[in-house]
């Protein structure tokens, strides 16, 4: 049994680091772990042009620039697409820097509101992207219909986008269920799906089966077994479309365990030694790289990290709550943990 | 549009009253308004014995009798069968007045640890109850199945049970699907089931479609709009085996609003009101009184309450809070409360 993991330094390609001081208290987690850390725009107010964009960016830069031990981590900003998003939008954000576009249908996730009713109305929106080559990224969730159902029911929409726009980079994010691996499986190379950690280890039972969860609380909202397994298979592929986005959502304590709980788990601190543990159930460590640190450079196009991170195998000292925000620590004791900086000194 | 609805007193056939402090907050909600209130057996510890549902049935009655306003209300007790019940448990309980007696599957809801693990193991059990006239009520779900799958699962227990025990009195209860209520219907005249009023209102959309909503979370947990249709025809269907018992079940917030919520639903306030409202959007007002007054009489063969009570029709003061208990209130504002103490005296 293996004492220590390397792999190569993996990326966060859906991630929520929020604002003000919720960012300078979980943004380090992410950029002490991944290489490349792709930014949700679902802020309040939302990220809509590239101008909000840079001016995001540089609030998160300065929050690493303070750290005390700095980080070559590359911060990869996006834009919310709502209805009143236009071509130019697209091509002043395309020029600010900006190679990500986030599509939420309205209503169906944290910070929603104002999203896309009509998707099939910003068709100019989308030719545009795929002009310059900018990604698409889809919360996958049909609104207005059963929870269980709204991400089954949305792939329709991801079919006419593949149809439509056959060279546009479309993501189809923490994905759930059998049919939407299904059918990215079925789809051209250009659609992808990323996988949260949390999907791969929860089921609806775990939210609702026994007391009312909270902390496994998220949307899309954990399924079947049968559908983890798909996901579970997905992951484990080797190379693939299939790849790590996090979906780390921390909220405080209290927007969780109250009479209308917010939806989101923070999972960033512990995402890395969870996985480890979960391919190494599955007999599939050696896939993990894949999931984790390639699949999704390949599938955008970027450089591979060149350095590495190391895991250690251990059964204590987990965490468990960071001022105030719960993280998410699997189902099962953990274990794996992250090399510590003085062990990381110690070996270089 | 009629301003007020005089029906015959309603009985609640499923109600949770708990002990001590909380019994003193809740239990005059229940009395002022239903003839009779079954009591269900899982408190802390469970009533296992005719002896112990003849304390809890005093300790009960002596917080009425503390009542400024004298109750006339039938309580009624109920014992928890265990996998250490006996034909003799049976007897005793029944010499001691118990003519109820409630199974819960191990682990299913509330306190329900030290259920049943092996339902088929007490045939002696059921055939004793056969016997003596004693009901047998259940909580309808298999446990360690998918959440939303216990009570469909759990139709073939219904079935074996009504096959094997043909006189036996058999209630599934707050049933959520329309499997169940398919089944109930099927069976012979000596199976029946009791609906609640959160069961006809909400869908898991409810509880997890947008924010998750602890006070919306039961055991059973609410299931599909199909389910809630199917369910809404069986309690307007006039006479017939389905019968209102609310499993009215207060926690403190606290206990609801943290990360593991409590399942259970306090609606004894409100469910006349709401079912009222519900009745009549669906054109069955007249179906009213059979659902709630006279079915489950009929049904455990006991008489009818032989005095009325008033509803008014009114859209503000509604209860929804009650000393740190949240009352269920429905998905949209109310439109009918109980007649006040003054208006039932000046109208006598």
């Amino acid at each position: 049994m293996p004492q220590t993991l390397t792999i190569r330094r993996p990326d966060d390609f859906h991630c929520h680091v929020r604002q003000g001081d919720m960012m300078r208290q979980v943004l380090p987690f992410s950029t002490d772990i991944f290489g490349r850390v792709l930014l949700m725009p679902n802020t309040d107010p939302a990220i809509l042009t590239g101008a909000a964009a840079k001016r995001y960016l540089k609030e998160a830069y300065d929050i690493i620039g303070d750290l005390l031990v700095p980080s070559r981590a590359v911060l990869i900003p996006t834009i919310k697409i709502t209805p009143r998003t236009t071509p130019a939008t697209i091509r002043a954000a395309k020029s600010a820097g900006v190679s990500h576009a986030k599509l939420y249908p309205d209503g169906v996730t944290t910070n929603s509101e104002y999203g896309v009713t009509d998707m099939r109305s910003l068709a100019d929106v989308y030719a545009t992207m795929q002009e310059v080559e900018m990604a698409l990224l889809l919360h996958g969730e049909m609104p207005g219909v059963f929870v269980l159902d709204r991400e089954s029911l949305f792939l329709g929409e991801v079919l006419w986008l593949s149809d439509s726009f056959t060279e546009l980079r479309i993501t189809l994010e923490h994905i759930t269920t059998l049919e939407a691996v299904d059918v990215v499986n079925q789809l051209p190379d250009n659609v992808g799906a990323t996988i949260t950690v949390h999907h791969l280890m929860l089921t609806l039972d775990d939210v609702i089966g026994d007391k009312l969860m909270p902390h496994h609380f998220c949307k899309p909202v954990a399924k079947t077994e049968d559908d983890r397994q798909a996901l579970i298979a997905a992951a484990t592929s080797g190379p693939s479309k299939f790849f790590l986005g996090t979906d780390s959502a921390p909220h405080d304590a209290a927007t969780k365990e109250c009479s209308a709980g917010a939806a989101g788990i923070f999972s960033a601190p512990n995402a890395m030694p969870l996985l480890a543990q979960l391919f190494e159930e599955e007999d599939s460590l050696d896939q993990l790289q894949d999931f984790a640190s390639e699949n999704g450079a390949h599938f955008y196009g970027l450089p591979l990290n060149d350095d590495t991170i190391t895991l250690v195998r251990e059964t204590e000292e987990q965490v468990t709550r960071w001022r105030g925000i719960e993280v998410f620590t699997g189902t099962r004791p953990m274990t794996w943990r992250h090399q510590t900086l003085e062990e990381e000194r110690a070996n270089v």
